[in-house]
């Protein structure tokens, strides 16, 4: 590391004292590497996490397991999971802000863990933040997933995140006895649970579908204080504003039609926010949309299209959705198109196109729908990390240091 | 790595065959390291678990989180993870065969979700297998739990076990919504399920504690077949005739009294198992005990006592146990006592005693009772790979090749 990107609290045991410290690069590796421990008896050194940049890049993943389009190979589940992890450490070292991991429990996605999967990232990666994306809380235990977050929370050094949402595939509703009548009902008590067990060690609690808690204590506590929880949604404008009534950062899906017809749901959000009492600083925007980056455009249709093609055809047997031509994808991919495949030319473009109609804090990318190649996955990360996110941060930031060319929507 | 201990599955993808076969040490590299994937178009490798050895030696740990007896002082719960990380990582390097992580639900442990911290360890380590000790079945859902040791399962290339046990601490019943009147019920019940998961990707399960399934799949599969499952216990007979009955591996904690009189139930569990019609050699036995190692024996009994006494006084109030003394402690760690406290020389001819009587295939060692200085935690593992184990192996595969010399209990 070539400097210290990361505030350190530092604890003087024998006085007791404890204060905020960014280290100066020549102390960098005494205090965040391995040779602090030296001086332990006296000093106890938590890394506090990064603070957020003008604008966080990353990427996201369902772990899915399809075979190859046009070969049908297809690499075993192990190798997947491999190739996922040599992914996410070169989107750390790349310098990409966030990689994050999403639940499914069928056989195309090896993904019904996210925060084991994330633990193995952790031990592999330095800076990059570590989430979910999402973890169906509908159908889970909010006390098991804030223990198995706040552990991943201190394996990575305050690098955590939890993603929550009600589900998009709803094959976890049978499987852990939840009733989709209650679709809705169980997300808002079970997230009233977790952001209880964000902010206090010791809860009391009652629920429709949840056994009770009465002064319970739950461990180990996370070392962000809180644990970020941020609210994923599809379009509902309920759960839309739920996030901005509660002040929680909101990631919202952009994987069909038109990007600018969201803009709405923005507004909503915002606004939701606004009365709510919520410092609009603090009401975080991300955007997660599909995409695929190569050396050049027409390589990046090429190498993506047949996998996305496959997936979305399956998925769309089972919903009713018509098949997916060529045609539309090239469409979908244009400037105002939802679809970020391109060049990293196009890509830039389109997500600072998108920023002036939204003005969000963070952008996420579904890099392979269908199992990729990894080396082309590789070169994809590569791209968007080298390419792409330097630039996107510095035009973001100008726009946010010159409010008057630019100005605000609220 | 000087040579290949990996058996591999090698997949020919365009012939369709599939053999297992050992590489010799010139492709080793080629196969088990990063370039096999240069192929893989052609092939493909699943890395076979390392067969087991004659004689496993290993650790566990709950991941205690206790002030130093002495000093007051506590590392954070970051550093105490960051510790642990590091004590698997020399425990693979030195040759031990096993770490396992216990599961706890109080503020004096960081170790609410084992396989969150497991899959940590696996991106860090090779060869070491990595289990549960225990997995709090009673309390948990088998299907989570399943898949998060599948999941370890895949990162791992096949190393994840599951230890799974009715709990020794309850605090994780009320935690869960659970009554300790169902204690029995609740682990032969779930116990049931995780079986069935193992063995069938799709199940049709009901029952009284857990939702039914309906021809249900669950995913990831694990990579080893079965996941292995072994069932802890206490001391209870019927804990030990239910683990034989089942045929699945044993193991016994002895954390307290004479190791000797233990041998009852070690036949009981093996005379239940040929009842049962299980092969004697697939009845394996672990013992799980309290042990230190130092280079000398004063030295060993000095660093440890102060704080396993700490910790065992503390939970002896809630237990009512009478206060533990330092003659005790040194009366424990004698040939016939439980406790592996000393010097390498004394931990050999402990366990080599007891498997005299117990004619066990594993033991495992919990080295910090309460939270210890991480490096000599560090110095304990090394004495235990590097001293220890050897020469235990090699005596008991001496044994196990003279059954004139020492006959088999059976």
């Amino acid at each position: 590391m070539p400097f210290c990107l990361q505030q350190v609290r530092l604890i003087d045991l024998q006085v007791g004292v404890s204060s905020l410290i960014r280290p100066p690069n020549a102390l960098c590796d005494l205090v965040c590497g391995r040779s602090f421990r030296l001086c332990k008896t006296r000093y106890r050194f938590d890394i506090v996490p990064t603070p957020t940049r003008p604008f966080e890049l990353g990427i996201y993943s369902f772990v899915e397991l399809t075979p190859d389009p046009v070969t049908g190979v297809m690499v075993s589940p192990a190798e997947r999971l491999a190739d996922l992890i040599e992914e996410i450490e070169l989107a750390d070292q790349v310098g990409l802000d966030v990689f994050a991991v999403g639940e499914h429990h069928r056989p195309e996605f090896v993904s019904s863990a996210p925060a084991v999967i994330l633990a193995a990232a952790a031990a592999r990666t330095e800076t990059i933040r570590l989430s979910s994306a999402v973890t169906v809380l509908s159908s889970d235990d909010p006390v098991r997933v804030f223990q198995n977050f706040a552990t991943l929370d201190l394996l990575s050094r305050g690098r955590a995140e939890i993603m929550a949402g009600r589900g998009s595939f709803i094959e976890s509703f049978p499987l852990f006895g939840y009733d989709l009548q209650d679709y809705d009902e169980l997300f808002s008590e079970k997230l009233e649970l977790l952001l209880k067990l964000r902010t206090s060690e010791h809860v009391t609690w009652s629920g429709r579908h949840r056994p009770a808690l009465e002064d319970a204590g739950v461990y180990p506590r996370p070392l962000q204080e809180p644990l970020p929880v941020w609210i994923a949604v599809g379009g509902t404008p309920q759960s839309v504003v739920r996030a901005g009534t509660l002040g929680l950062p909101l990631a919202l899906a952009i994987i069909g039609g038109e990007p600018e017809r969201f803009a709405p749901l923005v507004e909503l959000y915002r606004e939701a926010g606004r009365r709510a009492g919520h410092d609009p600083a603090q009401l975080t925007i991300g955007i997660n949309s599909h995409g695929y980056l190569a050396d050049d455009a027409e390589r990046a249709v090429e190498e993506s299209f047949p996998s996305v093609q496959a997936v979305m055809n399956k998925i769309g047997r089972e919903r009713g959705w018509p098949p997916l031509t060529r045609r539309q994808y090239e469409a979908s991919r244009s400037l105002r198109g939802h679809l970020a495949v391109g060049n990293p030319d196009e890509i830039v473009e389109k997500i600072l196109f998108q920023h002036e109609i939204f003005r969000h804090q963070r952008y996420l990318l579904q890099l392979s729908v269908g199992t990729l190649p990894h080396d082309k996955v590789m070169r994809a990360i590569e791209l968007l990390g080298r390419e792409v996110a330097p630039r996107v941060r510095a035009e973001i930031e100008r726009r946010n240091s010159t409010p008057k060319r630019t100005p605000s929507p609220q």
